[in-house]
């Protein structure tokens, strides 16, 4: 295991973490409040940045991207997880950052040509719909949403939820059952929908923790009413949807899992700075109380600790392949959320009053992250995909 | 130490369960989604409980009240926490209920036909005034807010933060230093200051955990610039300030861990309705997983345990007065406030997705009861109180 | 519910404390150092107290008892729970309290004349032979001792182990199979064998957490090999030994909480005395620690909750049985195991090195009380006891 | 950060599991139970290890060690601890380990020769003389234990306890301060004491948590009463012993995270194979139970995400030394010994009965790290350590 990095990628974070601070936290306050009002301000950032060559950290340069390896994006993302905005002025937030992977890995020329290529400029925006309101979202294996071909083309019904930047989304990449009659890991396929395609109707934004969000921040329930797209929009084979589900999630969960330490370093740093500037009395600050000191000595074991495991799961992943790196992938997952809980608590615990108010991102991490130990697998699933492993070789002597 | 409670008060209890699922969660959702549009509904619904004789509980008959002792009204006010407006509907919300107590108890007769008789009666609104942007709010000695006094009147000025319901208050009492030179716990008073007198200004709503609220479940910034009252809007002696705040904070956080008991027990409520209803495959739901029901039972324990403490505290009130039972109610405060926090965080995990979005009241209790382990104190702050009180006899032998 | 005690009865507490003072607390160290050697010195000090009317406070007076209620035998229980011989000295360990309690209830004339009296009068010394080294403990209903009839004798046989104070035994009450046809909870009956029976063979008094005991404090593998007893030894019905064993236990698990609750007192007062007196520097000493004050009002409000959750416990079965509390006295066998591994565990800290010496109690307590959340069912079983009830209504209402 | 090893190492540990299972396990029952008649035996294995090149891992070959760098011996370390006894045989228990470390790196060529050289041997027995009954053990800086030159001679005056292994130990390294008037840091040596020196006696073995131990694994109480030692016995310059301390304790910290994190593996092995073997009715195992397998991922987790944070802190006292990576020390020393408490804790709940008895290392484990949170500083004192250094630039920066 070896998580060194080159000079050259360490001055690029340099760089990286001056950006945090010239461009994205100046901006962040008003996206805090009103992401709809702060878009226009937000995307010319954006594009200052992208013309800097500061955009889609994960993809090849040839493309426009900032061609990082796995475990570099993984580390640059902890520093843009320091601000809500970081990865969408970056042009790599969630659901883009996984469908451009998606795309590049297994699109067609045409498919990268039409859909990937304008992502990676930020001309576009895309978003992914798999999780369906009646169906545990942990489990891509069951799902109502069906794509019925006829001719050349797939016919999509279906209702799906928790859509991630659906609002604004040019297309959609949506999980469908392509045959309900094969094994279940095979029944589904992955398949891009424009947004403009006749049946495609966005029903509403789902108000998250007291916010339904904008565009990129909010999460749409869609739906899909005898959609219409040619058979060529399929991503990869009939029947994969589900193997490219997996190659899918399990680096986005290392992705989820660095912006959260990323948040928990900016939570930890948010903290440290008001313990040392808030007067208790007789000359201290909060900085002086052992209560506070044992949150920051506690919060700062468990973000390294839980950093160096994110690291050495993006090491197994580079080098043995996302499926290699399954258990370790829900161990971080469960791990790495429990930390982030902790340490956003702790952060408004220590800022009083003003914690609980909108003058620091706290409360936003606070409300936004809740979900953090439940998307993509709640922590109970996670605990048991691991434990099955853990336990395989005792049942198996067992005979 | 005895808890139990007449065969009328039992009946009472039933007949206010009764109310709450025919007038109050049906209204619920409304209200939450968006305050001021609900209003009027709301003002209709709580004419109709006051017309039925179920308002302001811990008023004496004479003037409109229910004339429910302290722990009656303790045991009542869980049951109205099951929903974010039980207090409103019945006329007992913080601030109102905390400023009813204060006049009715403190009052002079000017004051209460003037101010108490009208807010038991549902026609004006108050709020309290007490912390300050810059002073820890659990330490209500260091304050910057003055009170000057010139000839009949005071001459007030300073600023004041979460002000509850301050957005729409007919009157605030206001807490300022009348003396600069007594002893710190001598130099504040208490005053009445009507929301009309020139220089009381509204700066804001402050946004809390992303909700800015409206009326009653909002929290304003307040600035008192050169308000003049007549100085017969004190209530009780010059300097009492502090020691009525005590004997208004200690009975107002029993009433706070009896309405969070109430959303413990709506929560765990909703866990098991959601536990028993979700279906997670094999003919199987949540309610069939171990986790969820040792959720379910560590839950059940704390909530059972922690009523049991604050009744017992509510009885030393009831019996030796709040002095007498601050270090309890210090107590209940921290421990409540955790429990709190841990039945809420249960049930919203056990809702996956659905617990973070709006479509039930958990996300409200999320969001709006992190407060609960920082208002009228922080638990750090409790948990000094209490230690040093449990120290005092071992400091005291060690001489 | 009302947990108010008659002024004699505080009274008689008084005495009581005043007893641990003077005679319990000084033999207390030699008898955790070597039980065996410092038996002779606690016998005599048993039988001067019980001289004095101090022993077997739960039996009547009339057979030499101090004929305390259930709810008030539960309040001294935890002061003598406060040294690890008080029981012994009052003369009602486990499981000879257990015992008395069970013939007293349901023995025959015959029975407590010639068992139960001297058991009383601390002239024999009794066990109780239900845990199985194959059968999980928490499950009485399967075992595999089986008593057979011949005539008008019972014939014994199996294995049993965790037979507290099985050692210096004069008889034990075993549970065994007397139809292995009937219903699972109509199998076992509960029958008094005496120690001197040919084929009653102590196995091994075996070393828990590293001690294996002398005595009352041992706990006892014993093989019943083909023992023979009269028909008349049995207790109660035939069948109805799960039935007594529920008598026994839902009862004796608030005797063992209250005992905990001794255990977190003592451990909070040595923890206070070490604070206070333990320098650290600066004229400073422990008491001074902002955390380890912390760990003190956490302390001291988890024990009072607790201690109000088991009298409201007791006081249920005092009114309806232990079968209506059998809910609440699971609740609490596991709430009130978890505040006593907490309370324990920071006293241990706050001792460092001293902590894990013999020369204060809390090694002991540390090392012995490690099975309070096993014995009499692990607290997982009660977990999964507490969720059936509480979700039986849900379920019910589903259909 | 690279934390890769040769092909070669790795086979070397393969060969050390071996060894592991053919001749540590089966001596370890005998070892836990009484160690004293044990040792013949457990001498014996130690000897036909040495002869296969297995003893003293950190030592270099030369002198009859196995030569592995800082973090080979940390990984090998992690093995060994899996057994009580483990260290033992491979010759490398506290405090010998140490000891070896220290004379090595500082000691003079005579020193080497006579204490060194014969201790690799494993011919000689050593302990560590520092902690002071009166003194906390965190701060080396206070002691009260004297060393006065006369001519070239020192002569120690003073009490030691929790010396490691002196009850049989040949020599001892004792920490006294040779310059009372130096500051702080500068005012101790340590100092080579022989066993057999007039005016070293031992006092007792401390029982720690019931069990006085016997040799190795036993705690003394030390009394040097006016010993005299040639100079030439001190250990680098006069005034170095705190710096020496330091030097020692670092690694030190990091050998008790491995041995941690080698209980924790073994400890979860133990549970996994009760798990899949204990029945609970219905053809069902705890490995059925979900919460049981909860237990198991969260270790799995914990353990994982500790031991990489233990290997980045070796790798960094490896490239920057004991005193660079001091904080990060204090970090693991909370973080892994928090980890073992709760891995050993479930295996033992997961256990019943038996987890308490003897009959599984478990109990060993549970008693003997207690300590683990206390000895070499307690979890406070180091949380404040990383406290105080996670504040510094914030503290700098408001001047």
């Amino acid at each position: 295991m070896s998580f060194s990095f080159t000079p050259e990628f360490e001055a690029l974070l340099e760089q990286v973490r001056e950006k945090m601070e010239s461009v994205v936290y100046p901006l962040e306050d008003a996206a805090r409040r009103n992401f709809e009002e702060a878009l226009p301000e937000l995307m010319k950032a954006r594009d200052a940045l992208r013309a800097e060559g500061f955009t889609a950290p994960h993809m090849p340069k040839e493309i426009g991207g900032m061609g990082l390896s796995f475990l570099e994006h993984a580390r640059m993302s902890e520093i843009l997880g320091r601000s809500p905005i970081g990865h969408f002025l970056f042009n790599c937030p969630a659901p883009d950052a996984g469908n451009m992977e998606l795309l590049h890995q297994f699109g067609t020329e045409e498919q990268k040509k039409r859909f990937l290529e304008p992502l990676v400029r930020g001309e576009i925006r895309s978003c992914f719909s798999m999780t369906e309101p009646e169906r545990a979202g942990s489990n891509p294996v069951h799902m109502d949403t069906v794509a019925v071909r006829e001719g050349d083309e797939y016919v999509i019904t279906g209702r799906k939820w928790f859509t991630t930047a659906g609002h604004l989304a040019d297309f959609a990449i949506v999980m469908a059952v392509t045959d309900p009659e094969a094994p279940p890991h095979r029944r589904a396929s992955q398949i891009i929908v424009p947004a403009d395609a006749p049946g495609f109707k966005h029903i509403r934004r789902i108000p998250i923790m007291g916010d339904e969000g904008y565009g990129w921040s909010s999460h749409s329930e869609i739906e899909y009413d005898h959609v219409r797209v040619p058979v060529t929009n399929r991503i990869g084979e009939e029947g994969e949807g589900f193997k490219l589900a997996q190659e899918r999630l399990g680096p986005g969960r290392i992705h989820h899992c660095m912006r959260w330490l990323g948040i928990c370093e900016r939570s930890l740093d948010l903290l440290c700075k008001r313990a040392v500037s808030r007067e208790v009395g007789d000359g201290q600050t909060l900085a002086d109380q052992q209560v506070i000191r044992h949150y920051i000595a506690e919060s700062r074991a468990e973000i390294d600790a839980a950093r160096l495991y994110v690291y050495s799961t993006a090491d197994k992943i580079d080098k043995q392949g996302a499926y290699a790196a399954r258990v370790e992938i829900s161990s971080i997952k469960f791990f790495v959320a429990g930390v982030l809980e902790r340490v956003v608590d702790r952060a408004i615990q220590v800022h009083g009053a003003l914690g609980i108010t909108e003058d620091t991102p706290l409360s936003w991490f606070y409300r936004h992250e809740r979900g953090a130990r439940i998307y993509d697998g709640p922590d109970e699933v996670h605990k048991n995909t691991v434990a099955r492993h853990v336990l395989k070789p005792y049942l198996a002597s067992k005979g």
